[in-house]
């Protein structure tokens, strides 16, 4: 039995995410209300394992989750990408024409904006997560009310759903991460086996410097899967590079990150993983 | 008279950022509600500029605003940065003890995260603008309804301001782009003066192509400010590349463009300009 801290309730996209990565074992889901509570989960007990969302199709990276696990003891161990479908659910005896409000996560609303754009007449409340919207509607009795959740979440919670892949975006896709502690990482990833891994890094204000360190990655034969770079809150000219690389040879990779170390101003390897 | 089309209401920071932008001009706001009919209105007129916003440091960058920028025809032609301060403002004869809801925009709402915990009895509902909730709650005299959006804003709608700078983090800004039809642009920037540019590409799927562009930018002494990857949606291992380069010697800076383009899948200048 697996102990996984997730941000949302069962049903969300969190949990869906955790048992499609740890496919036919048993979970026990502990569901927390922000990222922060899941980081605080994992920190109180070291056996528990995090379900992190980390970047979207559409919405982008999750800038805060990737502030948090630098800022973190944690390590990342996989990752899993999970295709999102959104469903828009309601109370069985309410209808169309008795839905006047819609809540979901932020980020759901927002995947579905071309669809409540042509239902104007209903208004869009956030909640803090999509099956948690479908619970509380549920459980409050709460007519004139639907939610944006997934179908999974809807029947989990014994609601009609009006429509289903109520998505603008077919394509839209969310990769999660899964984090441990260090101490425990190993039982849940041979390393060996990683060809994957995510790292920040900062560089000195000098033209060029990014460059160099990519010169060194493409010589050790490390492929880029990502690069984005963000200034450093309150510090003007200072930049974070966020990078996932993907690689044959895990001696070679860290041959890698030993020749670009003195080449950075900071580094850290945010984790190593199988790519899935 | 310059007639600017932004995404929100007048007090909205698309708004006020084209008044810091463009200092002691007159202006006429061109209003809209999505960002699809800001670049619809300078398609429809050419002598129309736009404003949009493109990154925050908190939220990060706007993709959708990259996507409508590379789709269309339109060039950036200089940059705004803006300071976001939110506040909590409500009709003038409400206060803490009668607000239940607060509207504004779901990013305005994310950026106050931490203040909405501290009121949980208060529901966020998404509105098109910030200061479009400020407006809409005045117009209908929406009783119980608080706005989040910015101090000027709630002045120019006569509503009581309960509380000042409740945006989570201090350090948040927004940067705005300024585009228009390419026939306009030399009016409006001239280009021997452009010290900045915005770059879209994207790559072959060679190991290394990314250090081979970056390297060769390098070499012609041109600066990375930014640089993000991005999916190409619906294209599996197919990356755009959206960087932008500051740089001392325009000729230098095209000659780096023509060095780069034999090495790249795809490339186009999203616009040339000065550095804010």
């Amino acid at each position: 039995m697996k102990r996984i801290a997730i941000q949302g309730k069962v049903g969300s996209f969190h949990d869906i995410a955790a048992h499609e990565y740890f496919k036919d074992e048993q979970l026990q889901l502990l569901c927390c209300s922000t990222f922060e509570e899941v980081f605080d989960s994992v920190r109180r007990d070291p056996t528990a394992i995090a379900m992190l969302a980390i970047e979207n199709t559409i919405a982008g990276s999750l800038l805060h989750n990737y502030d948090l696990l630098r800022e973190s003891e944690i390590t990342v161990v996989g990752e899993q990408r999970l295709h999102i479908q959104h469903c828009i659910c309601c109370l069985p005896d309410d209808d169309w024409d008795t839905v006047t409000e819609v809540h979901s996560h932020p980020v759901a609303l927002m995947q579905c904006r071309s669809f409540l754009a042509q239902h104007s007449g209903i208004r869009a409340v956030e909640a803090e997560d999509t099956a948690g919207a479908a619970e509380e509607i549920t459980l409050q009795k709460s007519h004139g009310c639907a939610a944006i959740c997934s179908s999974s979440a809807a029947r989990q919670y014994g609601m009609r759903i009006l429509e289903d892949s109520i998505e603008d975006n077919k394509h839209n896709f969310t990769r999660f991460l899964v984090a441990c502690h260090p101490q425990k990482a190993d039982y849940l990833r041979p390393l060996e086996k990683a060809d994957k891994a995510s790292i920040v890094f900062s560089l000195p204000h000098e033209e060029g410097s990014l460059s160099k360190v990519l010169t060194i990655l493409s010589f050790y034969d490390i492929n880029l899967t990502k690069i984005q770079s963000l200034p450093v809150i309150g510090h003007e000219w200072e930049y974070l590079f966020y990078v996932d690389v993907t690689f044959n040879n895990l001696t070679r990779y860290r041959q890698a990150i030993d020749a670009i170390t003195p080449l950075v101003k900071s580094i850290k390897i945010l984790g190593e993983y199988k790519e899935s």
